[in-house]
Protein backbone atom coordinates (compact mmCIF):
# COMPACT_ATOMS: atom_id res chain seq x y z
CA UNK A 1 0.00 0.00 0.00
CA UNK A 2 2.27 2.95 -1.14
CA UNK A 3 -0.56 5.32 -1.00
CA UNK A 4 0.01 6.56 2.87
CA UNK A 5 -3.85 7.08 3.46
CA UNK A 6 -4.86 3.68 2.42
CA UNK A 7 -5.21 2.24 6.12
CA UNK A 8 -7.51 5.27 6.69
CA UNK A 9 -9.87 4.38 4.03
CA UNK A 10 -9.31 0.75 4.73
CA UNK A 11 -9.99 1.09 8.69
CA UNK A 12 -13.33 3.01 7.53
CA UNK A 13 -14.41 -0.40 6.31
CA UNK A 14 -13.00 -2.41 8.60
CA UNK A 15 -15.01 -0.44 11.74
CA UNK A 16 -17.80 -0.77 10.15
CA UNK A 17 -17.76 -3.99 9.30
CA UNK A 18 -17.21 -4.74 13.17
CA UNK A 19 -19.62 -2.59 14.68
CA UNK A 20 -22.55 -3.33 12.03
CA UNK A 21 -25.49 -4.43 14.37
CA UNK A 22 -24.24 -2.15 17.00
CA UNK A 23 -26.20 0.78 18.30
CA UNK A 24 -25.44 3.80 20.13
CA UNK A 25 -27.58 4.10 23.86
CA UNK A 26 -30.63 5.86 22.31
CA UNK A 27 -30.99 2.69 20.79
CA UNK A 28 -31.55 4.17 16.80
CA UNK A 29 -28.31 4.86 15.93
CA UNK A 30 -25.60 2.74 14.54
CA UNK A 31 -22.43 2.90 16.88
CA UNK A 32 -20.07 3.01 14.43
CA UNK A 33 -21.17 6.61 13.97
CA UNK A 34 -19.67 7.35 16.66
CA UNK A 35 -15.99 5.87 15.76
CA UNK A 36 -16.35 8.38 12.53
CA UNK A 37 -17.03 11.23 14.62
CA UNK A 38 -14.24 10.52 16.80
CA UNK A 39 -12.01 10.52 13.44
CA UNK A 40 -14.00 13.53 12.26
CA UNK A 41 -12.72 15.04 15.87
CA UNK A 42 -9.30 13.92 15.34
CA UNK A 43 -9.16 15.40 12.09
CA UNK A 44 -11.59 18.84 11.66
CA UNK A 45 -11.27 19.82 14.96
CA UNK A 46 -8.15 19.39 16.72
CA UNK A 47 -6.41 19.37 12.78
CA UNK A 48 -4.01 15.86 12.94
CA UNK A 49 -3.25 14.44 9.50
CA UNK A 50 -1.43 11.02 10.94
CA UNK A 51 -3.09 8.57 8.83
CA UNK A 52 -1.83 6.21 11.85
CA UNK A 53 -3.77 8.54 14.34
CA UNK A 54 -6.97 8.56 12.12
CA UNK A 55 -6.65 4.51 11.88
CA UNK A 56 -6.31 4.21 15.34
CA UNK A 57 -9.29 6.67 15.98
CA UNK A 58 -11.38 4.45 13.54
CA UNK A 59 -10.57 1.09 14.94
CA UNK A 60 -10.52 2.67 18.64
CA UNK A 61 -13.22 0.29 20.31
CA UNK A 62 -12.95 -2.73 17.87
CA UNK A 63 -10.79 -4.54 20.48
CA UNK A 64 -13.06 -3.56 23.61
CA UNK A 65 -16.52 -4.25 21.82
CA UNK A 66 -15.81 -6.29 18.87
CA UNK A 67 -14.38 -10.17 18.22
CA UNK A 68 -11.16 -7.90 16.77
CA UNK A 69 -7.90 -8.43 18.20
CA UNK A 70 -4.48 -7.06 18.50
CA UNK A 71 -3.33 -9.19 16.09
CA UNK A 72 -6.11 -8.41 14.07
CA UNK A 73 -4.84 -5.28 13.36
CA UNK A 74 -1.65 -5.46 13.30
CA UNK A 75 -2.16 -7.35 10.55
CA UNK A 76 -4.17 -4.88 8.29
CA UNK A 77 -3.02 -2.00 9.94
CA UNK A 78 0.24 -2.41 11.71
CA UNK A 79 1.68 -1.92 14.51
CA UNK A 80 1.79 1.16 15.95
CA UNK A 81 -1.71 1.61 15.06
CA UNK A 82 -2.24 -2.16 17.06
CA UNK A 83 -0.45 -0.30 20.26
CA UNK A 84 -2.52 2.74 20.27
CA UNK A 85 -5.44 0.81 19.89
CA UNK A 86 -4.38 -1.78 22.67
CA UNK A 87 -3.96 1.27 25.21
CA UNK A 88 -7.51 2.90 24.33
CA UNK A 89 -8.94 -0.67 24.79
CA UNK A 90 -10.20 -1.55 28.99
CA UNK A 91 -9.44 -4.55 30.77
CA UNK A 92 -12.52 -6.97 30.58
CA UNK A 93 -11.44 -9.46 32.89
CA UNK A 94 -11.19 -6.86 35.88
CA UNK A 95 -14.02 -5.61 38.16
CA UNK A 96 -15.27 -2.07 37.13
CA UNK A 97 -13.21 0.23 39.70
CA UNK A 98 -10.15 -2.00 39.22
CA UNK A 99 -10.60 -1.96 35.41
CA UNK A 100 -11.36 2.12 35.23
CA UNK A 101 -7.95 3.00 37.69
CA UNK A 102 -5.67 0.02 35.51
CA UNK A 103 -7.19 2.09 32.08
CA UNK A 104 -6.21 5.78 33.75
CA UNK A 105 -3.09 4.44 34.67
CA UNK A 106 -2.03 3.21 31.06
CA UNK A 107 -3.41 6.44 30.31
CA UNK A 108 -1.34 8.59 31.85
CA UNK A 109 1.96 7.08 30.35
CA UNK A 110 0.37 6.43 26.90
CA UNK A 111 2.17 7.82 23.25
CA UNK A 112 1.16 11.40 23.31
CA UNK A 113 -1.25 10.28 19.93
CA UNK A 114 -3.18 7.68 22.36
CA UNK A 115 -4.05 10.91 24.73
CA UNK A 116 -5.03 13.36 21.54
CA UNK A 117 -7.51 9.77 20.52
CA UNK A 118 -8.73 9.45 24.19
CA UNK A 119 -9.68 12.97 24.34
CA UNK A 120 -11.48 13.06 20.77
CA UNK A 121 -13.79 10.05 22.09
CA UNK A 122 -14.66 12.20 25.43
CA UNK A 123 -15.36 15.13 22.99
CA UNK A 124 -17.73 13.04 21.62
CA UNK A 125 -19.05 11.07 24.38
CA UNK A 126 -19.07 14.40 26.29
CA UNK A 127 -21.26 16.05 23.28
CA UNK A 128 -23.43 13.26 22.80
CA UNK A 129 -25.30 13.50 26.34
CA UNK A 130 -27.52 16.38 25.73
CA UNK A 131 -29.89 14.16 25.00
CA UNK A 132 -29.66 12.16 28.21
CA UNK A 133 -31.73 12.76 31.38
CA UNK A 134 -29.79 14.77 33.83
CA UNK A 135 -28.31 11.33 36.04
CA UNK A 136 -26.95 10.04 33.06
CA UNK A 137 -25.31 13.04 31.68
CA UNK A 138 -23.94 13.77 35.20
CA UNK A 139 -21.90 10.86 35.25
CA UNK A 140 -21.20 10.81 32.08
CA UNK A 141 -19.27 14.21 32.33
CA UNK A 142 -17.89 13.16 35.58
CA UNK A 143 -16.40 10.56 33.45
CA UNK A 144 -15.54 12.66 30.81
CA UNK A 145 -13.42 14.93 33.42
CA UNK A 146 -11.88 11.58 35.04
CA UNK A 147 -10.21 10.86 31.59
CA UNK A 148 -8.95 14.14 30.86
CA UNK A 149 -7.02 14.13 34.30
CA UNK A 150 -5.61 10.98 33.61
CA UNK A 151 -4.06 12.08 30.16
CA UNK A 152 -3.53 15.71 31.00
CA UNK A 153 0.52 15.34 32.07
CA UNK A 154 2.93 14.39 28.94
CA UNK A 155 0.65 16.07 25.86
CA UNK A 156 3.30 17.96 23.89
CA UNK A 157 3.29 21.79 23.97
CA UNK A 158 1.40 21.61 20.71
CA UNK A 159 -1.05 19.81 21.46
CA UNK A 160 -2.44 21.61 24.60
CA UNK A 161 -5.02 24.03 22.23
CA UNK A 162 -6.47 20.16 22.15
CA UNK A 163 -7.05 20.28 25.83
CA UNK A 164 -8.42 23.43 26.26
CA UNK A 165 -10.95 22.45 23.47
CA UNK A 166 -11.81 19.72 25.58
CA UNK A 167 -12.05 21.67 28.80
CA UNK A 168 -14.02 24.19 26.91
CA UNK A 169 -16.82 21.81 25.71
CA UNK A 170 -17.34 20.55 29.13
CA UNK A 171 -17.64 23.36 31.13
CA UNK A 172 -20.24 24.21 28.23
CA UNK A 173 -21.73 20.92 29.14
CA UNK A 174 -22.11 21.02 33.04
CA UNK A 175 -22.95 24.64 32.79
CA UNK A 176 -25.66 23.39 31.13
CA UNK A 177 -27.08 21.05 34.51
CA UNK A 178 -26.99 23.96 36.33
CA UNK A 179 -28.73 26.43 34.36
CA UNK B 1 -26.46 25.48 16.73
CA UNK B 2 -23.98 28.08 17.83
CA UNK B 3 -21.34 25.67 16.52
CA UNK B 4 -20.34 25.26 12.81
CA UNK B 5 -19.58 21.82 13.04
CA UNK B 6 -22.14 20.61 14.73
CA UNK B 7 -24.00 20.19 11.37
CA UNK B 8 -21.31 17.73 11.01
CA UNK B 9 -21.48 15.55 13.71
CA UNK B 10 -25.17 15.34 13.38
CA UNK B 11 -25.18 14.33 9.64
CA UNK B 12 -22.44 11.47 10.86
CA UNK B 13 -25.91 10.09 12.87
CA UNK B 14 -28.51 10.63 10.56
CA UNK B 15 -26.43 9.00 7.38
CA UNK B 16 -25.54 6.29 9.90
CA UNK B 17 -29.64 5.77 10.57
CA UNK B 18 -30.57 6.44 7.39
CA UNK B 19 -28.42 3.90 5.42
CA UNK B 20 -28.76 1.18 8.26
CA UNK B 21 -28.85 -2.47 7.16
CA UNK B 22 -27.58 -1.13 3.12
CA UNK B 23 -24.51 -3.29 2.01
CA UNK B 24 -21.56 -2.33 -0.70
CA UNK B 25 -21.53 -4.51 -4.00
CA UNK B 26 -18.58 -6.48 -1.51
CA UNK B 27 -21.82 -7.56 0.56
CA UNK B 28 -20.51 -7.70 3.80
CA UNK B 29 -19.23 -3.99 4.64
CA UNK B 30 -21.73 -1.54 5.73
CA UNK B 31 -23.06 1.01 2.60
CA UNK B 32 -22.40 4.31 5.52
CA UNK B 33 -18.70 3.47 5.23
CA UNK B 34 -18.75 4.88 1.66
CA UNK B 35 -20.32 8.32 2.77
CA UNK B 36 -17.61 8.70 5.29
CA UNK B 37 -15.46 7.58 3.17
CA UNK B 38 -16.45 10.13 0.85
CA UNK B 39 -16.46 12.62 3.46
CA UNK B 40 -12.80 11.81 4.58
CA UNK B 41 -11.50 12.15 1.25
CA UNK B 42 -13.20 16.04 1.24
CA UNK B 43 -12.05 16.66 4.79
CA UNK B 44 -8.46 15.08 4.25
CA UNK B 45 -7.31 14.37 0.99
CA UNK B 46 -8.87 17.35 -1.18
CA UNK B 47 -8.27 20.07 2.11
CA UNK B 48 -11.86 21.41 2.45
CA UNK B 49 -12.97 22.23 5.60
CA UNK B 50 -16.46 24.02 5.03
CA UNK B 51 -18.85 21.85 7.46
CA UNK B 52 -21.52 22.31 4.97
CA UNK B 53 -19.69 20.85 2.45
CA UNK B 54 -19.04 17.89 4.95
CA UNK B 55 -22.37 17.74 5.96
CA UNK B 56 -23.51 17.25 2.08
CA UNK B 57 -20.89 14.35 1.47
CA UNK B 58 -22.20 12.54 4.35
CA UNK B 59 -25.60 12.57 3.05
CA UNK B 60 -24.85 12.42 -0.63
CA UNK B 61 -27.02 9.39 -1.65
CA UNK B 62 -29.88 10.14 1.54
CA UNK B 63 -32.42 11.60 -0.76
CA UNK B 64 -31.36 8.37 -3.62
CA UNK B 65 -30.44 5.48 -1.80
CA UNK B 66 -33.18 6.32 1.02
CA UNK B 67 -36.29 6.98 1.97
CA UNK B 68 -34.69 10.69 3.29
CA UNK B 69 -36.38 13.45 1.06
CA UNK B 70 -35.31 17.35 0.38
CA UNK B 71 -37.61 18.68 2.99
CA UNK B 72 -35.85 16.35 5.43
CA UNK B 73 -32.30 17.70 5.04
CA UNK B 74 -33.43 21.32 4.55
CA UNK B 75 -35.24 21.00 8.22
CA UNK B 76 -31.94 19.36 9.86
CA UNK B 77 -29.43 21.20 7.84
CA UNK B 78 -30.46 23.90 5.89
CA UNK B 79 -31.47 25.13 2.34
CA UNK B 80 -27.78 25.16 1.43
CA UNK B 81 -27.02 21.37 1.88
CA UNK B 82 -30.33 20.44 0.67
CA UNK B 83 -29.83 22.12 -2.57
CA UNK B 84 -26.11 20.26 -2.79
CA UNK B 85 -27.44 16.90 -1.99
CA UNK B 86 -30.17 17.70 -4.28
CA UNK B 87 -27.70 18.42 -7.30
CA UNK B 88 -25.87 15.33 -6.35
CA UNK B 89 -29.37 12.78 -6.46
CA UNK B 90 -30.62 11.56 -10.02
CA UNK B 91 -34.09 11.49 -10.86
CA UNK B 92 -35.02 7.87 -10.30
CA UNK B 93 -38.91 8.59 -12.44
CA UNK B 94 -36.05 8.50 -15.57
CA UNK B 95 -34.96 5.16 -17.62
CA UNK B 96 -31.07 4.45 -17.05
CA UNK B 97 -29.84 6.71 -20.23
CA UNK B 98 -31.90 9.49 -19.73
CA UNK B 99 -31.11 9.84 -16.12
CA UNK B 100 -27.10 9.72 -16.54
CA UNK B 101 -27.60 12.72 -19.25
CA UNK B 102 -29.62 14.61 -17.14
CA UNK B 103 -27.57 14.38 -14.21
CA UNK B 104 -24.39 15.06 -15.89
CA UNK B 105 -26.03 18.42 -17.34
CA UNK B 106 -27.18 19.77 -13.73
CA UNK B 107 -23.08 18.56 -12.35
CA UNK B 108 -22.37 20.89 -15.22
CA UNK B 109 -23.74 23.79 -14.06
CA UNK B 110 -24.09 23.13 -10.19
CA UNK B 111 -22.11 25.05 -7.36
CA UNK B 112 -18.35 24.47 -7.71
CA UNK B 113 -19.04 22.38 -4.38
CA UNK B 114 -21.34 20.25 -5.73
CA UNK B 115 -18.14 19.40 -8.25
CA UNK B 116 -15.83 18.87 -5.53
CA UNK B 117 -18.35 16.51 -3.92
CA UNK B 118 -18.62 14.44 -7.23
CA UNK B 119 -15.29 14.17 -7.61
CA UNK B 120 -14.82 12.74 -3.95
CA UNK B 121 -17.84 10.59 -5.10
CA UNK B 122 -15.66 9.40 -7.83
CA UNK B 123 -12.74 8.88 -6.14
CA UNK B 124 -14.21 6.62 -3.81
CA UNK B 125 -15.89 4.42 -6.22
CA UNK B 126 -12.49 4.17 -8.17
CA UNK B 127 -10.63 3.19 -5.42
CA UNK B 128 -13.34 0.24 -4.41
CA UNK B 129 -13.45 -1.29 -7.84
CA UNK B 130 -9.59 -2.69 -7.43
CA UNK B 131 -11.82 -5.42 -5.83
CA UNK B 132 -13.98 -6.01 -8.69
CA UNK B 133 -13.10 -8.57 -11.61
CA UNK B 134 -11.54 -6.46 -14.60
CA UNK B 135 -15.41 -5.74 -16.46
CA UNK B 136 -16.78 -4.69 -13.78
CA UNK B 137 -13.76 -2.91 -13.03
CA UNK B 138 -14.14 -1.52 -16.81
CA UNK B 139 -17.39 0.11 -16.23
CA UNK B 140 -16.72 1.54 -12.59
CA UNK B 141 -13.49 3.55 -14.38
CA UNK B 142 -15.58 4.70 -17.71
CA UNK B 143 -18.45 5.80 -15.65
CA UNK B 144 -16.02 7.66 -13.05
CA UNK B 145 -14.54 9.16 -16.37
CA UNK B 146 -17.73 10.18 -17.41
CA UNK B 147 -18.41 12.36 -14.24
CA UNK B 148 -15.15 13.76 -14.15
CA UNK B 149 -15.56 15.32 -18.03
CA UNK B 150 -19.37 16.29 -16.45
CA UNK B 151 -17.92 18.37 -13.33
CA UNK B 152 -14.47 19.79 -15.17
CA UNK B 153 -15.74 23.32 -16.88
CA UNK B 154 -16.31 26.07 -13.48
CA UNK B 155 -14.30 24.41 -10.91
CA UNK B 156 -12.52 27.75 -9.84
CA UNK B 157 -8.62 27.58 -9.64
CA UNK B 158 -8.09 26.69 -6.39
CA UNK B 159 -9.49 23.42 -6.76
CA UNK B 160 -8.42 22.33 -9.93
CA UNK B 161 -5.56 20.53 -8.15
CA UNK B 162 -8.83 18.43 -6.63
CA UNK B 163 -9.07 17.63 -10.53
CA UNK B 164 -5.33 16.49 -10.69
CA UNK B 165 -5.95 14.41 -8.01
CA UNK B 166 -8.51 12.45 -9.27
CA UNK B 167 -7.15 12.34 -12.78
CA UNK B 168 -3.99 10.74 -11.26
CA UNK B 169 -6.06 8.25 -9.36
CA UNK B 170 -8.09 7.56 -12.39
CA UNK B 171 -5.05 6.96 -14.84
CA UNK B 172 -3.01 4.43 -11.98
CA UNK B 173 -6.03 2.19 -12.11
CA UNK B 174 -6.62 2.02 -15.58
CA UNK B 175 -3.07 1.49 -15.94
CA UNK B 176 -3.78 -1.48 -13.38
CA UNK B 177 -6.41 -2.60 -15.83
CA UNK B 178 -3.74 -3.33 -19.15
CA UNK B 179 -1.06 -4.58 -16.57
Amino acid sequence: MSDPNAIVFEAIAFAARAHQGQLRKDEKTPYVSHVFRVCTVVRHVFGFDDPQMLAAALLHDTIEDTTTDCDDITEHFGPVVAKWVGALTKDARLPHDAREAEYARVLAVADWQVKVLKLADVYDNAGDCRSFAPNGRRKTLAKSRFYLDAVRSGVPADAHRVIAIVEARLAELEASLTS
